[in-house]
């Protein structure tokens, strides 16, 4: 289903409905671009650290749109052995929606455009009716705005009504505005004194002079409140004066906005309960401008708010994306990422992270999508059973329509319930159908694919990320003329070696015997062109760089920058911790104890499927967006897991059939 | 006439044929977005330095991209007494060409996309045929790229001809790829053996894998040459030798791409003359693969080339635009910006300013296009007699179209006709007609109107700019709390005053009369909350941190980048200034003598219209793209304006009528 800004409004229930009735979800982005680095091999080098990688792909990936998010719901129906199966494929666009609303600017990458209008992406369904979005922060400020409007002008929270204190002191207009001022005066006069007319309508203008209305009015209000008479304004007073004593509660003041756009200003008698009439109609159509203004992020609040299993193939990036674009900037550190994450999304898996794993790896050569789900209908896997619901539009995986966000969400869902089926036939005995809510897919939880990484195959997202020793790896820089073949040939004496450029001048090597590496460095002591240290020598120069630098008075100014960008995040970071602390301690801190990847490597029974179903628990049973149902969902989360906790053995019974190893 | 990528080859020649036939030209750009900067009153000061609103709109407006380029060619029909008219409406995209072609990010700013998206602006037409571009750094590369390729392959030029000293050393083929190629040279062999095949398609393989196969052919070649036997490579030796002797002139390897975009090469048989048409061939193919990446760049430099009178209305950001993206990133500071600019467009108008400048200053109330060529069509003004070429659709401007720039462009033509023929209106006898070359128009050349500068009307691009005195301005800093309405109080005292916001905490206030600016200054003394000072103290000021600053070891760092940067920049600048010498330095430095304001306004005698007609010189009757050509006319050029040096007192003649004043 496709989901626009003309049809997002009557269509979130069925959006709700879906997530609320799932066993799993599957998600899918697509984005205006993936990369503004210098170069992709310095974006991913085969070397980084996670910590490195998360720093390139925030620095040079988070500047790019979001612009079609794909959610594919699966529901398993036991009656019928089958999946049913929700698809919506969303158009994001920050669509600003009035004038003191964020103006976001992102960028476009050519090649990315063009890959997708390949593929006969629509652009003008984006630009022209694409979903509008706001992250907390700007959700907090609008919010806010309202909030404040309402407050300036006193009374039962009224906006608009003018009455006392609401200036303060008499009000400046500029010499060229007094007399535009002057004129508006003399014909609300005539429409105080008049009884016929209920409602005054002046001519559009500025919002300057708007402003300047709403404050003469007030002021004039306040004069008379507090009965002082400046010779100045006498005559105006006279007809507030006139005006506001046959209507004692004053006047309403309120700006519209005509068809051709112009802003003016309606000035109306109203008595109390009118008045009252007037401003809960105002209050209810405020809340539906801001539910509008955050839009799409309420689905993804949906989905976080849900703790469904969320699947997406390669997520890494959506991720990142996702938390960046509907809940806030990206903080400034690996391990605050975990924690925010963690709390967006509870419970992530990452197919292809499945599938380069035991006991796939073996059996699946091509771990992109459109191979692995052809891979994934042959023996010996078996197509799942999945069907539309009714009403959804069905995809025909023959005729592909890969890079269409909501057709990759749904191959990747397709992806994984034949994936977790397969786990069944370890079993004993077998079993055709493995559930989202299966302790044998648990160890698979909250890795994510790290892509071109040698040695460090996932991100974890509950816990420390592994640490290979890359004592078999050599740093070696050299003239920028040099190209690959020459590294080939300077190390042709150590057999099979591999090559990761990291710059123009530098790059990682790696040999095939640990031995081999002080040879390198020794043989290398004297060359003049090249030099090369262990990767130890590399990391710990690199360290104490770091530090000589922070000495140097030019980056004590960096650093200055550094910490106040760093105060002016804060903000988002402990809104997150915020958000947090509301919804999913439970599940982040339990998470990290029952699922890192030390206590799977303890376990040690093989489980029986029997134990497996009646583990399987349904601790994800309503998504509703509101924090409070957010809290009490957590808490019921936190009691099942509880009482998971004590059955010890069985938390960890899979890992020895399924473990994902630290290295491949 | 809509010009897309599919049919941009077909119709360039109608292009050149319009701009050629053209007496001139107007142009108009639509952007992905106009300012990434904090806020639209910090981007455009009402005080701001022409320098200042330069490096402004040069960091803040630059990464969007041009994305629909309108060029309208306007040709009097003497006989008919009409212009007959020529529209195209370009879409721009930077499809990379290949894979090592510049990959452009550009920004898109949300409400401009919005705004467009309103319009009905397509955007999947700019994205999915889009006409490519490169500026001329990027056009010189891709040439070089070409020029190397054919180098390195020796003999006859020939890119791909196997031949002595391609290799100079044995490859380094890695461990792992052995067995692969092998299994290539194996296959090579059996084909060279073999009389009956004339070519031979090897296996899709990688770009990795594909350098092998080359540099292991190469250098068996070398081998053979010099005769030098390796006992490792003996046997496939013995192939090649078979091969080269039976082909004496060598094998033909090249890298063919099939329908699925795999990469796979052939190995041909060849004599000489087979290999010498199979090389020109390639090389027309490149060539025209040049051609088409640089695409769209060639229509601008036809409309530089042609030296024609380029119209547009507002038009420094589409002059700056048209400039960064097809010729060259814009310099570092304003005098270079005018100097590369009167190489492009040695002759420019602006309507905006033309309309808000005297005779028309005080009959035109509103600027802006679509008003302005409202106004135009009524008394005093004749709506101009303008019909479409044939074949070219017409617009019609009571179905306004307006921000199609194609559309755009039109009207802003129509409304330098009608401001043209206005002021023949002045002559004795007065004229209906007023040619683009007459020199009643001379006034307006060259000089860029300045949005919201209250006191530098334009920018001058023949020299330097006004320097208005500014003594009635006061600089204000306050807390951030501050609002438009607090400075109005503060000031109530002075009467009329005008205020432009710099940023949060400051803003120029301007006084109606400079005496009162000491007055302000003193009473603010002892102030807390606030600080008045003069604009000279300012200025002032501000010079001198800017002087401490370079003093500090932490600026000299930044002074380091800043150099650093700049060397960086330096082939563009030379580059165009490269280009410049070649075909407009007459142009421009004739241009700085004969049409500076100041000359302007030591004018004194009327002219006749007679004199004027017979000043009308065609020196701008091709537009031919290539540089001999553009060195031609602009030779062709400097002569014709050195003829009319000695009229001196006819150069400046129309100037009392029509001068542009400094200030209004």
């Amino acid at each position: 289903m496709e989901v626009i800004r003309s049809n997002f409004k009557d269509n979130l229930n069925k959006v709700y409905e879906a997530i609320e009735e799932a066993d799993f979800l599957a998600i899918d982005g697509e984005f205006s671009g993936i990369s503004d680095g210098p170069s992709v091999s310095a974006l991913t080098n085969g070397f980084d650290t996670p910590e490195e990688r998360y720093q390139k792909l925030k620095k040079h990936s988070m500047d790019f749109l979001l612009f079609q998010f794909g959610l594919c719901t699966f529901k398993y129906d036991h009656a019928e052995e089958k999946y049913i199966m929700k698809s919506f494929n969303f158009y994001i666009f920050p669509k600003p929606f009035n004038r003191s609303s964020p103006d976001v600017k992102f960028v476009c990458q050519s090649s990315s455009i063009d890959f997708l209008a390949n593929q006969g992406f629509d652009f003008n369904k984006v630009f022209r009716n694409g979903i509008p979005y706001l992250n907390q922060e700007e959700e907090r400020q609008l919010r806010e705005q309202y909030d404040e409007k309402r407050s300036q002008a006193n009374g039962a929270g009224s906006l608009s009504y003018i009455s006392p204190n609401a200036t303060k002191c008499p009000v400046t207009i500029p010499e060229d505005q007094k007399k535009f001022i002057d004129k508006v005066v003399e014909q609300i006069e005539d429409f105080l004194k008049n009884e016929e007319n209920e409602s005054l309508e002046l001519e559009p203008c500025t919002g300057f002079q708007r402003k300047l209305i709403y404050q003469t009015l007030s002021w004039k209000a306040v004069v008379l409140y507090i009965g002082v008479r400046k010779e100045s304004c006498e005559s105006s007073l006279e007809i507030i004066k006139a005006g506001t004593m046959r209507y004692p509660k004053g006047i309403h003041v309120e700006t519209l906005e005509s068809d051709k756009k112009e802003r003016y200003i309606v000035i109306s008698k109203v008595n109390e309960e009118e008045r009252k009439r007037r401003e809960q109609q105002k209050q209810a159509k405020e809340q539906e401008e801001l539910n509008d203004a955050v839009g799409f992020s309420r689905v993804v609040h949906a989905i976080a708010n849900s703790g469904k299993l969320v699947i997406g193939h390669n997520m890494l990036l959506d991720v990142m994306h996702t938390i960046h674009q509907f809940y806030c900037p990206l903080p400034d550190d690996l391990s605050e990422f975990k924690e925010v994450t963690s709390c967006v999304f509870p419970r992530l898996l990452d197919t292809k992270l499945m599938a380069s794993t035991q006991p796939f790896k073996e059996i699946i050569n091509n771990t992109s999508l459109a191979e692995l789900e052809k891979r994934l209908k042959e023996v010996p896997f078996s197509p799942p059973k999945v069907e539309s619901a009714e009403g959804f539009p069905s995809y025909d995986t023959a005729s592909e329509q890969l890079h269409e966000a909501g057709y990759d969400a749904y191959i990747t869902g397709l992806c994984f319930i034949s994936m977790a089926n397969f786990l069944g036939s370890f079993l004993s005995p077998p079993k055709n159908h493995v559930s989202a809510r299966s302790k044998l897919i648990e160890p698979f939880f909250n890795k994510l694919f790290l892509m071109r990484v040698m040695d460090i195959p996932y991100l974890n997202l509950e816990g420390p990320d592994l640490q290979p020793k890359r004592d078999h790896v050599l740093h070696v820089t050299f003239p920028k003329e040099w190209k690959t073949s020459d590294l080939y040939q300077l190390f042709s004496a150590f057999g099979n070696i591999q090559v990761s450029w990291i710059d123009d001048t530098s790059a990682f090597v790696s040999l095939s015997q640990p031995e081999q590496v002080q040879i390198a460095v020794n043989t290398s002591r004297y060359a003049e062109s090249y030099r090369i240290q262990t990767y130890a020598e590399y990391v710990e120069k690199k360290h104490e760089e770091k530090q000589a630098k922070r000495k140097c008075t030019e980056d004590s100014w960096k650093e200055m920058e550094r910490k106040r960008l760093k105060t002016q995040c804060t903000p988002y970071v402990s809104q997150s911790r915020y958000y947090c602390v509301n919804s999913f301690t439970g599940t982040s801190t339990l998470g990290k104890r029952s699922m890192s990847p030390i206590q799977e490597e303890t376990g040690s029974d093989d489980m029986e499927e029997g134990d497996v179903q009646d583990l399987e628990c349904d601790h994800t049973d309503s998504c509703a967006e509101s924090l409070p149902d957010g809290k009490k969902r957590a808490k019921k989360f936190k009691k099942i897991k509880k009482e998971q906790v004590p059955a010890g053995s069985l938390t960890s019974s899979s890992t020895e059939i399924f473990e994902v190893p630290e290295t491949w």
